[in-house]
């Protein structure tokens, strides 16, 4: 299985904990994206990660849609049928509407765009770019965790033509990648689905960098305190038993 | 040399005027992307279209920064060092601020983005992406072109936060995949620029979409007519020439 996680921050723990290694030459030495693989409880496990920024000299994350789906892509393109699930892991806002409190964990049952408003025929649909997630009702139940539609932009904060799409898109988390790792996933025919811990509300009164910058650190550990049990529960079953 | 055309549309003419052959296994099968190659006064061209969206069901051209970028990551991917330039052509908006007027072709001076707003130290400009174009100061000379910054975004329409970026941009045309499009050949440090027609006035009165749906056709007889002149002009020149 692949678990896809665009910060670095967030996946060297998890990357850690399983005792993953860097493959060196997973990716073309062009790409900033990282792989980490190796086995766990007789699963094949490759994490892999958007790297550091290094076109626009800022270090920073390779956060977003761009290089999230052009990794993914990369990715399923190299492994092929080899890859039975994407598992796409990070934090996220969270809707208080729909019940999310900071360091929650949700899977999603779906991905959509909020950010592509293209009205003409056709393309508004292709620009909302809803795909449905695996389902994983077993496993929600198995770790306790939240269920819901994942948002996705390119903007950490939202503006008014984002609330109406993330509203109309049922959001009940919100991030920066899932719909573009979604997108990848489908031309592969790839199960794949998202576990997001909040680390900050969405239709809250505090803006998102603030509350996600203070929150970052305990979702990090939420996140970290999840994932190994998802692996555990998904490791050795089919998509149709999640 | 590589032509990033989003749409299939756009790109056909072009494709049929220098009789370009479908290359079948070009892209992984999974892929919607869609390569012609052939020869023209000793160059080697391969032009790449994002394809038709088979993900939504819409049919619809893949528009939009995620197919752009993971298309032309691929293409570089397999290419290699066999890729000279990337010249990303298709339509675009225009600011009459900037001088731009329905119809006129644009060579792109550097594109970015501005539908992704990060308020966080460094995620700022790396949202931004700010990447330059290759000096074609020759070219635009010889097939009277004007030059310009080309801003992305993923939507059609814009909203007050992208007006203000498109402004900080100092955006001359506006369009949906040069950002992405740069930001792949970056990585590869291959040098490319944007031939951009106007289809329609980003800083008029009137809704993109209409105006967009108009004039596409004009547009796209006006970058028929200038396709084949840069790529006479391009032909056996270093990019150290344009």
């Amino acid at each position: 299985m692949v678990v896809a996680i665009a910060m670095e921050a967030e996946a060297m723990p998890f990357v850690e904990h399983l005792g993953l290694k860097l493959e060196e030459n997973f990716f073309p030495n062009q790409a900033p994206f990282l792989a980490y693989s190796g086995s766990h409880n007789e699963c094949q496990i490759t994490v892999v990660t958007n790297g550091k920024d290094t076109v626009f000299g800022t270090g920073v994350d390779n956060v977003g849609t761009v290089p999230a789906s052009t990794a993914t892509f990369m990715t399923l393109s190299k492994m092929g049928k080899d890859v039975d699930l994407v598992i796409n892991a990070g934090t996220c806002g969270g809707f208080k509407a729909k019940g999310a409190e900071i360091g929650d964990v949700f899977l999603t049952t779906a991905s959509a765009n909020h950010d592509r408003r293209i009205g003409i025929p056709g393309f508004v649909e292709y620009g909302v770019g809803m795909i449905q997630s695996t389902n994983t009702e077993n496993l929600a139940a198995a770790i306790n965790a939240k269920h819901g539609i994942c948002t996705t932009s390119n903007s950490l904060d939202h503006n008014e033509d984002d609330d109406k799409l993330m509203l109309s898109n049922d959001a009940s988390v919100k991030d920066m990648e899932a719909a573009a790792i979604a997108w990848s996933c489908k031309l592969f025919d790839t199960p794949h689905f998202g576990v997001k811990v909040v680390t900050d509300i969405v239709d809250g009164d505090r803006p998102s960098h603030e509350e996600f910058l203070e929150n970052l650190g305990s979702a990090a550990k939420s996140l970290q305190a999840a994932l190994p049990k998802v692996i555990d529960e998904v490791c050795g079953k089919g998509h149709v038993e999640l």
